[in-house]
């Protein structure tokens, strides 16, 4: 299977740290090519930032799209979610998204430990676009940083830990830890935490595995429709939109 | 008080429209700048168009909006609108987020009848996002086109007329008239249908001016937080981010 | 412009308050007439109070409305919004309701500052029947009274302010000061809390010109029915409800 | 017990009826007073003549509460119920609220089939303030009124049968005859349509009696507060408002 | 009338518990039979013992059913609510279901005093399956045992009563009592805690005969439907299977 | 991986049928063991035979849990869901839970076609119970039997595609093909009706095998709780409700 990763971040860092994470996670089970934003923030933090990485997003799989067999959007929050969706043949999955629902699997109610304090409000309504505001018990925005976990690795664990306790004090029965800087991560801060903790990139993977297998392209929907005219894109984003069914 | 319409489609053609009923609907109300988006669909009517369309809709802000005393994003669907709210010192007022809160001033369930079938789900998910889903009564994408109210323009509020009736039969008490090529229909429209019809572009202008004297600029929210670097934006964009605080 | 004030409570004094302050909001933007209630509580602050206030504002309504281009209902929590909106021609607008609306223009979650005990069931219950739960942050039904607010007005703006900021903290991106009592008073208050801060009664005016504006009385709804007999009412509210139709 | 029914509507006649069909259905269980409202429409049939059968239901509780052990309102639609609760010392009951919850308890969804075009908003409206939306099936609001019943009374019931079939055909498991006329109508239309129908007015009465049963009068809430000085009432509403705790 | 108590916990001294209180309850109001659940949890405090329950519960109604002219579930969170009466022809209440909806119509939001740490989620989701989490105010678990309560029944009311403080603290209008162990302690809690509190089981009781006499077996509902071949189960429950319409 | 499927329906062709299709399905990717519910109805379609089969599904999985990796609950309505998961140490994944929220990953709104009149309302109070209502399009109850596929495979996957084109009507992006009897019969269908079509069995295992990788047992749920003692049940039962912590 080939795998398409978009990171919408401009930080190839984050794209090399998320590519060799997927690797290590899914071993021979897919080829891997992952793929950085063209433009926008290097680190997405707030809203306007998120709207340009939809862009960027789409623009990525416009150019890297063709001949993947599923997509991943590996940036937790999920910029763009519903246009790649649009356009894309093949199944596309957003790391939250898949998080979210995986989560609804493994416990009644999650949580979410992220950092960026702008984060919160914005995820909330994501979790509520998706209509799990209900199974939602918590968002917390403390996290620490990559730089942070890459000094002290074991006050990262201690601090998550604590965290994902607290989600437990909010009714949660199992916790996402998000983005794709934490991830590694959920095993440790389980064994601390005394409840369920998942990885955002690892739900993000599995799940598109798995959507991957269970629609593959050929058996994927045809919608009608028509495109439209456009200026000012990259020439593989032009005809994605024009050739929109 | 200045005013700044983005029109975040890029046939400059419905920006000339709407800038031209805006005038005729403020008078001396508001002195008007009208700009169009530089880059995406002509005519938005895709998720992957709307969501370029954000990120064009950011970029006109950053370039035009020092200066305005208030925005209006005059594109029935509202492409980017948290985000531009997230980066203007000044409100911004999207004109369906503004036709809907004006909507349920004047009944209690409203309906939409817009155009383009691809607009249905979103716009659906759009009411969903303002937690208006329960004042919903219908939507109808069935709509004459700019070229046929030009060609016909009694069949054109015939037609409307038409669906706003079948929207009443649908427990409706008003109905939007969604997008700025409806502009000017409303009132012959309502004649025939016999049920309260608003424009959306004059909802959106209403309640931009109300929002505006309500919310001068020197009141409007100052958010902590801190900007983010990025890359291959437009000057004003960049900085528009570095400076989010 | 005419525009007609229903004041429900029945002290006379709130009524000039609120006249005085409409004047000086709109200027010459309308002409204002303001009316108090025949009968009922002086100060309303329980369902009971605010049910009898109704009654009190449909008198109102149908002894002052003919001649009016809009009304608004002038008391925080719009007691009979929906029953005046049905027997009037022109669009009646309440002034929690239009403060909620507005609201939701301004900011992603707002909250509600006012005063007594009460209105805060009171004032949840009206924001859930405007299907608006989802974006409400907070009530804070400590306010100052008009006696305190004449006796130390700085006192005053510095306890709103810290119930503005509280809010914050419960997630509020701007805060309702609901109440025409406490009117004149957001933007002093916005300066200390570093906060959206609307007032309630600028809110409903400005609400309401823009209705007014969007819905002139010659496009209104006309509804099918038949009105009905009564007893024990005054002649014009007997006169209003056989002429519904 | 003692069981005060308040029938807001100023028809004298329909009282008597809500009286007579009570007291056949509660028999020596409880002793019966029925009262009228003083003023406002003789059928309430919209939102105005339901917000002024407020004032007078609390006109009525006013006078005629003392001494009762339990208050029904017995008007479909419950105008002022909860502004009722909150001065009365013993439960005061509504006919729609009670066949509500009786009927989920005899249901999983519920119909309301009742008579009058503007209640089905209003029912909907007030189903939804209870929070009993998801369990409603339907409300079809076309029934025979008293006249046709009293000429044909088997085809009054054929008429009503076939209504409550087309409830079931709406996934509702039992069906709820909204509204005093219909009395002494649900075993035979039930016999007719093949689901469960409640008649409101028993449904009314026996939620009454179970609910002052379960919670008599010296366990009642006593909540904190202070009444508030009013004018233009009668002696025992000004009454019971300033002594409102 | 012929009322079965079913109690589908295994203790037999909870039943006698049951029928012992029922009996002073309804007084000659009912003839009580009372039953225990032949296999499952003694005490049930868990999701597992629930659904174990729940297939008791069938079992005893299956055995004792017929002849009863109406049924309560005798175990606060109603284990296998719905499957009853799915099965049978007459009413079948659960006191968990009864005591909402009663607790809705003495108060506008209700909250739970119940003891067993695992029924906090548990009726959380129940409360929100009934439709009824907007009215909800809080589920406290903390309650002293049948043990404690005999060793130091006036500490018991004590911390009862603080509880149900602490749910008024809530929002709470209304506390219900939740659990068999607790009968017979609503009223000195209520004394000591100043809020309204109800006794499920009393209100399990008064909402069934409430419900029987509203709904007497011959209109009781006749749903099509065939029923299904089974095995291993008692012989009354395998022919109530077959025998669902 | 060791996977143990449970099917709570009590006939063994079923449980042979869904083994034989999972084996092809999974591959080596898992070890598949497949047991039958020792008591209940042959096939569940009612809410009675859903309880009794929840009891069922608990006493397979307490005799053959141990040793799993993983469990799908493998009958489409998830007898007992939520009493699994809670006393089974490794994840514990029902069809229908999983079909649904695979769905949501491949579609912006799902439907489902299944067989079985009264597994309508069950399936709404299923995905409402889930949170997922908003996103549900439709459910479709009418399907070929195994017998009718049997005969005229053809035929059946005509019937179904035109439910699933119905679907589509109803605003479906994707439909779920729910029940082991319809497995293998997704592609086909999607085929002719031109929307994503899904196997419930294969997203019942997709998902449990992510699932099982995402939450190895090492890092599972401890939570703290104490058993109950209780009579009638098979050892291996008794044994798992003790010792739940």
């Amino acid at each position: 299977m080939r795998l398409l990763l978009i990171n919408p971040n401009t930080a190839d860092s984050i794209t090399a740290l998320v590519a060799d994470h997927a690797g290590r996670i899914l071993g021979d089970e897919a080829e891997i090519t992952a793929v950085t934003g063209r433009f926008g923030a290097r680190y997405i933090a707030s809203r306007s930032a998120a709207a340009i990485a939809a862009h960027a997003a789409l623009d990525c799989l416009a150019e890297h799209g063709p001949g993947a067999d599923a997509v991943l959007l590996a940036c937790f929050g999920d910029p763009g979610l519903e246009a790649l969706k649009e356009i894309s043949p093949v199944p596309v999955v957003g790391m939250a998204e898949a998080s979210c629902h995986m989560a609804c699997l493994l416990g009644r109610r999650f949580a979410i430990v992220t950092g960026g304090e702008r984060w919160g409000p914005m995820l909330q309504d994501f979790v509520a676009a998706q209509g799990l505001s209900g199974r939602l018990a918590a968002i917390r925005t403390v996290a620490p940083t990559g730089g942070e976990i890459a000094a002290d690795p074991d006050g990262a664990v201690r601090l998550l830990a604590e965290s994902c306790r607290a989600c437990a004090g909010d009714g949660a029965d199992v916790v996402i830890l998000g983005g794709a800087g934490l991830a590694g991560l959920a095993e440790p801060v389980a064994e601390q935490a005394g409840i369920r903790v998942i990885c955002s990139l690892e739900a993000g993977l599995r799940a598109t595995v798995a959507a991957a297998r269970l629609q593959p392209a050929r058996t994927a929907r045809r919608a009608p429709g028509t495109g439209t005219d456009s200026t000012g894109l990259s020439a593989a984003l032009r005809h994605a939109l024009t050739a929109l069914r």
